[in-house]
């Protein structure tokens, strides 16, 4: 079969460059006689590979020196026990609960640390970015945590609270490298890599310097940054081949798509011609307000259940594939990270104005 | 460059087969349009390899059907805390120090629980497996942990000790796939993938299901067996690209190597040509008592440190990689897992002949 458009929410497309790239160097890495999947973590040639990785990843999100990038595992998931496990010092945090992920952030939390709720957009199913009160905000909390991009329910947040000197942490899963970033806002920034950086099994962990050496005794060695910090990623074996396409794919968004700030232009393009189409269409619409607008995950609903499925089925057999929405919130969701093309979203839109026009 | 033989202790040396096919499906696996690495965990398509790889472990290795198999992140080093954090009741556990692996799983542990030392042979650089006394095996033991195979210094157990109903944790990563086990003598095997199944990055736990589902709530999530038993692998994103290798290995091993025991006898072949050369050269010995050896990892020293470093350059030059030994044990250390050609070996051997009648 030719290749598909993939919208799924993650794991997700990844640039048919890095793959060809990746096919083509499997069984000898730069004349090393090996795949990279065979090399010793520990190996001059590997050692080039994960420091140019981190190389890569500081600049093109320009990562200040005091901050310190962590190769990890285990997921997004680990991270909702991780923070607090390593920021806890007077035992209290504040959380903003903006879907599935947030909460999970803030449940896990709490059973580490007083996990206080500053708001909650619960009562329109994650729909839109609740208001925040800086009056809700505990200046003694550990730390403030987000989620920047609502996965499942498409919203984001426009502009970042402003925590004064609490750490702000947030969950970047589904949206870092998707545009330029201020690291120097945030305490830590973590993301499974599975959407915009490579493949699933590897986790960034972009921490300030002065949150690691803080966790207690009982935190389990794997789970405490600092074991990670002082050995460079490298205290035990890490996710070596997960971080290598992680360095392809930093590699394409240098060169092919200008950094940061042209892929911003591009997404902004992709979720721009998306949003029109749908405020546009009688058909379609899209599910959260205006203003929370996500560039990287686009809910919508015909209104009508059985005609979603319709049209899901057709569009999978058409080559555009996983995109039926997170069941909290049913109908459609399409995932536009950046390795999707422009083409691939033209081609969606001109196949929905099809369907539109045939089931209307 | 030609592709090298790959000595390193792990990650190393994959089947040329299993990389063979997995660059061929790079871009299109079976027919989905899709690359394994961008697939959803949640589509039918990827559904199909995590149950077939499952499948397939269960069947290589005759695992009883009253144990779970986990496939899971954080590497071997992860478990180290999983083990006390999910099996502590009465709070302690038995360990025997076989090696640096052996000596860490018990630090770790001595963070959740009493952790008592049966046995250590750090007397002698780890170079046997100590004798065990079961007067000192305590009957009320939470479980009773061995290093099965000691990566660094190249012994393994040839007997296992008889816990009687305190359950036998045994730490395989080194040598898991490398011969038949008896799984129901055992409360939990576990292994990082990176030696024998696959890539960096994936952690297999094979586990009594009576085992699980005893952690306390300050536990995290992740760290949870019951967690991942209850979600089939899948509560969060699994490491889905490693997944896949390791399932390509698994039908490697099955299609072409005669399942366990057809590797075993491999195994045995190549490392008894090595030791039977080591043991009548004048040049290079074995580091380890004879009844202890490993199948796996073999150390070896000419006594001279000049010339150790001499040959680790002389070999690399010559397509022998990663023969340096652990600074340790120092020397030398062939690591000749699963996937290493018997040719290999019998390569290396030709060319330590002629290092030795050159250097001799
Ligand atoms: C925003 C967000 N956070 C966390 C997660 C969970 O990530 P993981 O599966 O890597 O644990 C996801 C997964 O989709 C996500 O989108
Ligand atoms: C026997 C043994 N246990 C544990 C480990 C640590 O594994 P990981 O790096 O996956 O944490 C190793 C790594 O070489 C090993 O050989
Ligand atoms: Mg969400
Ligand atoms: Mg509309
Ligand atoms: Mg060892
Ligand atoms: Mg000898």
């Amino acid at each position: 079969m030719a290749r598909v458009y993939n919208f799924s929410a993650g794991p997700s497309m990844l640039p048919e460059a890095v793959l060809r790239r990746a096919a083509d160097e499997m069984l000898d890495y730069g004349g090393s006689g090996q795949s990279v999947m065979e090399m010793s973590h520990r190996s001059k040639e590997y050692g080039e590979i994960i420091g140019g990785c981190e190389a890569l990843l500081r600049s093109t999100m320009g990562i200040p020196d005091n901050y310190k990038v962590l190769f990890l595992q285990g997921g997004a998931s680990s991270q909702f026990a991780m923070v607090p496990l390593n920021l806890r010092k007077g035992g209290k945090a504040d959380f903003v609960l903006t879907g599935q992920w947030a909460k999970k952030a803030h449940s896990e939390a709490k059973k580490f640390l007083c996990a206080n709720v500053v708001a909650d957009s619960s009562d329109k199913t994650f729909s839109y970015i609740p208001k925040l009160d800086p009056q809700k905000f505990d200046p003694d909390a550990d730390y403030f945590h987000i989620c920047y991009n609502n996965t499942i329910y498409g919203t984001r947040f426009h502009a970042l609270p402003d925590t004064g000197k609490v750490p702000l942490v947030a969950d970047m899963s589904s949206c870092i490298l998707s545009e330029p970033v201020d690291v120097s806002r945030f305490g830590v920034i973590y993301a499974g890599a599975q959407k915009n950086m490579g493949p699933a099994g590897l986790t960034v962990v972009i921490i300030r310097e002065d949150l690691i050496g803080n966790a207690d005794e009982s935190v389990p060695t794997m789970f405490n940054y600092k074991t990670h910090a002082d050995n460079d990623s490298m205290y035990n074996t890490p996710p070596t081949y997960a971080i290598y396409i992680c360095k392809l794919v930093l590699e394409w968004l240098r060169d092919e798509m200008g950094g940061l700030s042209g892929m911003k232009a591009q997404n902004e393009r992709k979720a721009g011609m998306f949003y029109d189409y749908l405020d546009s269409s009688a058909l379609f619409k899209g599910t959260v307000d205006k203003a929370d607008r996500s560039l990287m995950n686009i809910p919508f609903v015909t209104g009508d259940e059985e005609l979603d499925k319709k049209f899901v089925k057709e569009a999978a057999a058409a080559g555009f594939v996983n995109l039926k929405g997170h069941r909290s919130v049913g109908g459609m969701r399409a995932s536009i990270y950046n390795a999707m093309p422009v083409e691939g979203v033209i081609k969606l839109i001109e196949f929905m104005k099809e369907f539109e026009r045939q089931n209307g």
